[in-house]
This record gives structure tokens, sequence and C-alpha cells, in this order.
């Protein structure tokens, strides 16, 4: 599997045009009904008709086998090794709400729960408290105070948050989680994992003992617990490695985060594909590579809902026109991983991917599914294949080696 | 990817034999107007009815998506993973006109170039002089003597030369390029890039002072440039590895010189296929292992020649029957890289290849192309996987693991 560096001398800059549209758990499965999938089922003639022009392939998002979460999935399409390139829970949580991480902040991903007089967990979701009970609750602990860390509470949804840790010399995030995971026993202390923990770990004591007496009296959440702490990694910028000057799309503040992680420029858009693409087309001259992201079907499919990521892969289709006109070089359609609605989650099922330029071999796959693109021009690659594939379609290459 | 060394236990010697045919610039891409690639249009019968009795796939020279130059494209060809194993321009260029270099040795890919009263670069080429004017320049300069450091110039082609420099306790290539690559700037002393580096640096300034002052009176070639400083890789031997008795007929120098640095034998041949044929036959009982190497596809894919790539394609077929008379166990059809003539150029994609031996599963593909390959028994395979399929068909490969 490559990793985005590997190539660093071949990439050179240009003024062609790339579009990475991603649609999020594009993949699917056959229903039990049909033997059809999502895809086979779905009336999407824009991306039927472009298959049949494109060069067709399956991506795997991590390995075969192996079903990524948002931040290897898109990480690989930008073409960063997901098993060398990792971003922890709570760094992705913080990306999630667009809470900034400096280089030396510790962020973990809270859990507000119920434990009872003999201080034991009972419900490790606080019964699923709502978001305008938990809000209030963070506010009250975002005012607590440690002796040299500055602590800051963000509300996520329901019953979770983001805790951000914030130290002038820098903290580490090598400690352990709070959680046991289980019910019937206490939240555990946070320990260090190496010297360069104790801080951290202490400093998450502390935090944990005072918001363990301001809660005390809540009915749910009268308690928490932390998990997945982690600084937000240093990746090699796209820009500087592909000598691009790319931008990001999207609608979900999730993905613009990995796209700054990756060094994209984020183009402020509204709260629909529709209003991406109209930024897209706003900023067409502005950069030379646009990562563009449809967040629906991967919700249908984390919700069971069949004919709704069907209706969301229609809905998708509908916006391919106007994507097309802008006359990209390379216009890539990918998914950072299926998610079959029968499985209602992420899978580690390869992903159908097409190529749309005129360098293609690809010519007569008929249609844009997992059966199809099996069959296509361009097989079955790793993931981390995809950037540099769009990079030497749109002429952003050059040889590799005399 | 494969790597020469990584099934060392696994091969063994037997009396059958394999022959490796590399069509240097075998694949392409469509035509606009007729949607069919050169081995599509070509007409070529000989390599249809081997194809439907093959095992046939499509090689990835490097990686998805990267264009390989010569160098790569052979290595991977014989085993050798080309992101490891790397040939440098200056290396690979004195292997192109014969030239030894010894393991202490560094060579450069040379130009003569243009500057103006100022010591600007106005050419970077010296107006593409001719080797009837360039070659006795090269004579003057090979007669420059440096203390410490012997120097030698061999004329390429127009404009090109390439340096050797030899000093008895060897030398480093780890020194910059004199070359920058612009106009309407002077060319760049050499430095070093590591302590090592330092008396080569100070040998190519010497020498490039020295030159100068020698062509201040030359109308065209009145300066020089120097670039891709290398020295000779030193690669596992094809012989001891696989335990074969490699040999290869060649009739450009280059690919002699790739097939040497892999350990083969060369043997003498004359200048066109007809004459490697011809040698591959009469050298028949000599070795077990055949590299023959066809020019002409690449060199009209490179001119963008659509027409005169399928002549080339066509004049290939002709030989297949001779080659075949001679009953190899194994025999390979395979390309280094795509030259596809409307991009008149090396390219990314995926090579169409082709396996015969008693041993393969594949029958009904229909015709020798990308397409056919595309659905071939093989599937789409790392180029460096070609040596062990060879090898496997031809009994010369014991079980991996007990």
């Amino acid at each position: 599997m490559i990793d985005v560096e590997e190539l660093r001398d071949c990439y050179t800059p240009t003024p062609s045009k790339i579009v990475l549209l991603v649609a999020d758990g594009l993949g699917g499965l056959a229903h039990p009904d049909t033997g059809m999938s999502e895809l086979e089922t779905a009336d999407i003639p824009n991306l039927d008709a472009m298959a049949q022009e494109s060069a067709c392939g399956l991506t795997t998002p991590v390995l075969p086998g192996v079903a990524p979460g948002s931040g290897p999935g898109h990480l690989a399409l930008f073409g960063y090794d997901p098993l060398k390139h990792q971003i922890g829970r709570g760094a992705l949580e913080a990306l999630g709400i667009e809470v900034e991480l400096e280089p030396g902040d510790v962020a973990a991903r809270g859990n507000f729960c119920t434990i009872d007089d003999n201080g034991l967990l009972v419900d490790r979701r606080a019964n699923r408290i709502p978001t305008e009970l938990s809000a209030p609750i963070c506010e009250r602990l975002d005012r607590i105070e440690i002796a040299g860390v500055q602590v800051d509470v963000f509300p996520v949804q329901d019953y979770r948050f983001v805790l951000r840790l914030r130290a002038s010399m820098g903290l580490s995030a090598a400690v352990t989680e709070t959680d046991p995971q289980v019910t019937g026993v206490e939240p555990l202390l946070s320990r260090p994992l190496s010297p360069e923990g104790q801080k951290t770990a202490a400093a998450v004591n502390q935090f944990v003992m005072r918001a363990a007496q301001l809660l005390r009296e809540e009915e749910r959440a009268n308690m928490l617990m932390l998990r997945g702490f982690a600084k937000m990694p240093s990746l090699p910028s796209m820009g500087s490695v592909y000598r691009l000057n790319p931008a990001a799309i999207a609608a979900y503040p999730m993905y613009r985060g990995l796209a700054s992680v990756a060094g994209m420029k984020i183009i402020p858009t509204g709260r629909t594909f529709a209003d991406e693409v109209e930024t897209l087309r706003e900023n067409w001259d502005r950069h030379d590579f646009f990562f563009i992201h449809y967040k629906p079907a991967d919700a249908a499919g984390e919700d069971g809902d069949f004919d709704a990521k069907v209706r969301c892969l229609e809905d998708l289709d509908t916006f391919i026109p106007a994507i097309r006109d802008l006359n990209p070089d390379v216009l890539m359609v990918a998914g950072d991983h299926a998610t079959p609605a029968i499985m209602a989650a992420h899978s580690w099922h390869p992903v159908p991917f097409m190529l749309h330029s005129k360098l293609t071999m690809g010519q007569g796959v008929r249609s844009f599914d997992e059966w199809a693109c099996a069959r296509g021009a361009i097989g079955s690659i790793p993931a981390t294949s995809v950037m540099v594939l769009g990079l030497s379609h749109a002429g952003k290459m050059t040889k590799y080696g005399p």
C-alpha cells in the first residue's frame, strides 16, 4: 500500500482540475428479497452513463476484511496509509464538532453515565440523556479549574461530549481510559502509560473527581467516563506533497475536519449537497483539486434503511450532470467504505469506484454498481491508490525513474 | 509487491526453458475515432491464437497510476521491486551506450547548452546540435585532466553525452545537479549533499570550469550541464537467486545494460528483431531462461504515431510462430509499461500479459489486447510477479512452507 510521500518526486503542478466526490458509505450488499444491492436497485442514470465512459474498479479502504471508521476511510482516499496515520477517537470527536486542537492539546471522548449509591455503573450512557439536558451540564463542567491545565468541555450530542486539556508545555495522550466498558463496577482511574503521561493522568483524575461532585445530584448523568485520549496527528499536507491547491467542500463538520488535517482549504458551504455543488461551482477557478462529500447514503445505511439508502443514491445521481458540466479533467466517484443497509454498519467490502478522464481505458461497464465495477479496467486497488490515479490521469505526475 | 530474494528457498533448477518476450511500450489506449487500442486495431493472428491457449492478465509496472521509465519497468519484470532498486539517470544513460561503470564510478547525463555573453542560459539543448558536431566536442572534453580523478566523456546522441568520473578510492554520487532546468539563469555549481560528496562536487566543478574554457568559442554548444549523478546499483543476480542460467537478447544497448545489471548473460545479436529471434534459436540449448526485447512498438508510441505502433505490433506478431517452434516450456509476452500513441509517452496503465504453458488455467480469451486480458485468468498483478509465475509454470519452484 502506497503512502502519501513515497512518490514525492513524481508530483508536478498543472492547471488541470480534479474532483474527488466521496459518497460516504457508497457500497452495499444485496437485499435478501431481490438479490440486488442498493446501487443495483437505485435508478441512477447519470452515474450509470458516466460508468460507461469511465475506468471502473473497486477500492479496498484499509485491507481486505477490515471495516474502517470515517477517519481511516477518508485518509486512505486522500493517499495516506491508514495503518501508518491514525487519528485517535478523542481527536476525531473534536474534529466532528470543530473543536480546535493545538499541537500539545489532548482530547477525549466523554460519556455521561449513571452510577448507583455504591458508585457502581448501572447505565454507561446515562439513559441516553438528550442534548437539551446534557449541554447545560457541559457548561457547568467547563467551569472546572485545575492548576496548570486548561479544561474545556464541549457538548456533542445526547450523552456524548468532548474534553479538551491544554497546558503551556503541552500534554501527552499516553494515559488509560476511565470507561471500564461494563456495568456493575466503578469507573476507572486514569493511569499514565509512560512517564510523559503522568501530568495528563493527574489532570484527568482531578477533573473526574471535581465533576463527580458537581454531578452528584443529577438524576441520570451523575457521573462521566472518558476514553480515546488523543492528540491531533501531524500529517504531511496534501498541498505540499502533491503540489496541489486542494479544497474541501463538506456539509458535515467531521469531514471538514479530516480534510483540514490533510491540509486542504475548507470552503464554507451550506447544509445540503445542493449547497455543496453550488459552492464547487462558485469556487471552480480557485483550486485544482476538490474533495466534495456526500453524507446521506451512509446515514441511511447505518440506520439499516435499504429503501432510504436507495433514495439517497438516486438523489446523489441528480447532481452528477451539474458536476460534469464544470468539465473537470478528472472526476472520481468513490466511497470511504461500504455501509450495507442489511448490516446497518460500516463494512469491509470493496467499494465501487470510477474515474472519468480522457485517458481511461474503460469502456463498456454498463452500470455503476458493485458487480459492474468488479469487472472494470482498474480492477481491485487499495483506496490509497485513488489519489495517484487521479493525479496521473490529470497529467500531474511525471515518470517514475529514468 | 514481491522482491527478488523473498522466495529464495523455493527456486529450484530444472531443464525446462522459459522465454520472456518484452514488447516495449506494449499497452495502449483507444484511438478517439475508432474506440479501439493499438492492440485491438492490429491484425495479430498469432498473438490472438496464443492468447486463446494462454493464461492472460494485466501487469502493473510499479503502482496503480505510476508511469515508469525503462529502468523500473524492466527491473519489475525481472522480479526486482522497482521502489527498492533504483537506477539513477546517469547510470541508465551509461548503460544505454554500454559505458562500463565499476563499483566506485559516478556517471552523469550531460547536455550541451547555449549561454549568452552574460553567462545566462538561452538554450538548454544547444539548439539540438547534431551528433556529427557534438561527438568531436566530446573527444576534446575527454582529454580534460583533473588531479586524482579520471574523467571520461562519451557522446550519446545530438546534445547528450555521458560523463564518467573514476577515482582510486571510489566516489560518491551525493552531489547536486548543475542544470537549473530553466533558461535566463546561469548553470549551477554542484554542491555535495553529504560529506562523502565533497570530492565529487569539487571534481565536477573543476571539469565544468575547464569545459567552459574549451567550449567558449563554440557557436551553439558553448557550455554544458550535468544531471542525474549516479552509481551502478548492485543487484542480487537473477542467476544465483532464481538458480537459472539466464540470457538476454536485445538489439538496443540500454536493454542489454539493464539485463546485465540483473546478472543475465548478454548474447551478441544484430540490429533487428529477426536477428534477435535467430540468436535465440542458435543459443536455445545453452540457457534455461531468455529475455528477448522488442523495441519498435515503444518508439512508435512515443512518437505519437498510432498507425506506426499498430504496424509494429503486426510485425512482432509475425515472429511468434518462430519462437513457439522452439517449444519453450513457458512463453510469456509482457510489456515494461504502456506507451499509448494518443499520449506519445510512457503511461501508468496496466499492461497486457500472457503466459503459455501446459499448466495454465486460461482458455477462451479471444484476443491479445487490453480488454481481453483484463478478463483473463491471471487477473491484475504487479509486474514483479511475472518471474515467479514463469518459474512456477516451468516447474522451477518448490512449495512454499511445509
